[in-house]
């Protein structure tokens, strides 16, 4: 047993989950886009929530929810995010947004505990304006100019917009103070299957991996389905079905141990059953924490591309939309998550890599930082029927808050 | 040369051809979706030439425009339709509708000419609230009901809201009068590329393929990209990929000469860069003269998607859609044209089936029929850039009013 045992109320943790789930629930699930009235009140509720743990809560011109503390000592950043993807799960950030909640409201008002939780809700982690655009903002990386051509990637609206109806338009925006903290923890549902087909409670992250994201598009010719002989077609939808088969049969070759490639959005136009498609277009994410081995993928699909070109039916151009670096967790961090792992999940814990990115990636680009997982039920993710078991979310919390306190008091 | 040369007035027709491209032209070609602004003041136009050629016009309850003809003797029944595809080309449609136009100022008030040739344009051919509502109407093949369910494809709007702002709420539907006319004639461009390619004027069609259509769906596991191994995934859209392009490979060994697929429309669920799809949907339409063919092909296509599901990673679900059996068009339609084309187009024609569907499989079902097509250029059709070239669209024009007075002749 640890020297002070962190009285974690799992009860509590597991309450105020569901509180959140209350507010946009759909299914199962929620849907809570963000600035969406769900979201925004899930933003007030935390900030009224956080001056029982010490902290005076503000919410910033970006949508950022941060509560900072006036108790001297080392000072630790934790937290998550509290929108969703559309239709989507109902743990995936405010997890780690609770349980930051929960280490504060247990050690910060304790007289044996050093240092404080400071803790964040980072907006818009689910990318719905931009990427990471809460993170960033608060390291430095937004400026003024890329609020302005944001928009909601959904409806389209701009983000200026959706700032003033929800009341943040002309607010500052906090940013970090350098040396502030001795570094960020966040917490967050595994989104796979490792830790539950391993019987495993945690995860100890040591990267997470870079997303290399493209808009690969065909060119053909449009012309009638009736008319035009299989003969003398120009079928840009059928180069782009042959191509992800292609992707599919020769990137295991090449790949890391790790690797993951996607096809998330086909588009053929003009998408009528009567006329062959004069041109396709797919959007194709890579992902590992090996730059080396995104190099080399990178390098067969433009030889693809270039083949398919070169057989003259159909053109195909590669547009790279994203180049994500991967983020090394801290050593230290890692190390605290596995002696916490081992006080409180019997050390049922394993070192991995992140696949999902998360805005730990972002605050480790200023301050050590680290990640822990819980298991997810059948490894959904990004769905309504995501889930985590209670008992695994409370012997998560209880890792958690005593990660926090192990770095404190370091 | 022919005993009574009709008088057709190429510069007439290209000049009403031209005109028609006037009222809701796009680059070189059109966008008259039907009930649009433009569908309906080309409507208006047609109805104003009419008396020009002894007609008496009528637009009706569906916004179909017919010319009648009080004249004695034989009556021949000839158009096309005046709406175009979204964005596509001057000529599917109008063609027809202004040779039929042509003809009527020709023959009618020849005092030499037996019996008369009345005009049609058929509403919604092109199908933005149906398939073939205009003509089928007129054959009794359309209730109210259709009418009441029937909804534009691109903005949902119903078809009973656009008939009222149309103008058109309340009229009556015009009915065919079995055993007044002789049979019904249509010109269109041939949206292939058999005429061009082998130097010839005039296709003489020899019938028009049945048309099949399925929703072919995919069904497999939504998770998150980044976090979920490749060994576990169950991606929709991949198998959707992989089936289009077994459709492609194995398609050719049971086809017919003249068989086509077509995918026209692909859609992942969600459609997002960072999902693996769960739901994947493609169109799929089949079409051939021979409904042996069809049956081969489409048991193939459900061992096909038999063998996908057994494989348990994703299950495929097969639902047709549209079932459109052949038509063939009368012999002595066909000889009219051909002999025709030998008086007016240096006999350089050729009998060939029609990959594409027209009213006048509609009116074969109660009336002889026949096709002539002129060349398209590169066989582009449902495009902008469609086109025929002018010295060929007035050769198919002297074809078409000839073919009509030896059809009212015999």
């Amino acid at each position: 047993m640890p020297d002070h045992r962190p009285h974690v109320d799992g009860a509590r943790v597991l309450r105020d989950l569901k509180t959140l789930r209350g507010i946009g629930v759909y299914k199962t699930g929620v849907h809570k886009p963000t600035f969406s009235e769900a979201h925004m009140r899930s933003l007030t509720w935390l900030a009224e929530r956080l001056p029982e743990a010490g902290l005076t809560a503000e919410i910033d011109g970006i949508g950022n929810v941060l509560g900072t503390s006036a108790k001297p000592g080392p000072k630790l950043l934790a937290g998550s995010h509290l929108e969703s993807q559309n239709y989507a799960g109902w743990l995936d950030g405010p997890l780690g947004v609770v349980y930051a909640l929960e280490a504060a409201r247990v050690i910060n008002p304790d007289p044996n505990a050093t240092g404080a939780v400071e803790v964040a809700a980072w907006c818009d982690e689910e990318g719905h304006f931009g990427h990471f655009l809460g993170s960033r903002s608060y390291v430095g990386a937004v400026s003024e100019d890329d609020i302005d051509a944001a928009r909601d990637r959904s409806s389209g609206r701009t983000m200026r917009e959706a700032l003033r109806d929800a009341g943040l338009a002309g607010r500052a925006r906090a940013s970090v103070e350098r040396g502030r903290h001795i570094g960020y923890l966040e917490a967050h549902i595994e989104q796979g299957s490792t830790l539950e087909s391993g019987g495993l409670s945690i995860g100890v992250v040591t990267s997470i991996v870079g997303i290399w994201q493209y808009r690969i598009t065909f060119e053909g010719e449009q012309n009638h389905a009736g008319t035009t002989r299989m003969a003398v077609r120009k079928d840009a939808g059928l180069a782009l079905a042959r191509f992800c088969v292609d992707i599919d049969d020769r990137f295991p070759s090449l790949c890391g141990p790790r690797t993951v490639w996607t096809t998330g959005r086909i588009t053929l136009d003009p998408g009528a059953p009567s006329i062959i498609p004069g041109r396709a277009e797919m959007l194709f994410q890579i992902r590992d924490d090996d730059p080396r081995v995104i190099e080399r993928l990178e390098d067969l699909l433009r030889g693809m591309a270039a083949d398919v070109s070169a057989k003259g039916r159909c053109t195909v151009t590669m547009e790279r939309l994203r180049t994500g670096a991967p983020a090394m967790m801290d050593a230290g961090f890692q190390h605290a998550i596995e002696a916490a792992s081992a006080a409180f999940a019997g050390g049922k814990s394993i070192r991995m890599p992140s696949g999902a990115g998360h805005d730990a990636q972002i605050l480790a680009t200023i301050m050590p930082s680290g990640m822990l997982f819980v298991p997810s039920i059948g490894g959904i993710s990004h769905h309504w029927s995501e889930n985590t078991g209670d008992a695994d979310i409370v012997t998560g919390a209880e890792v958690f808050v005593d990660a926090c306190r192990r770095l404190l008091a370091r």
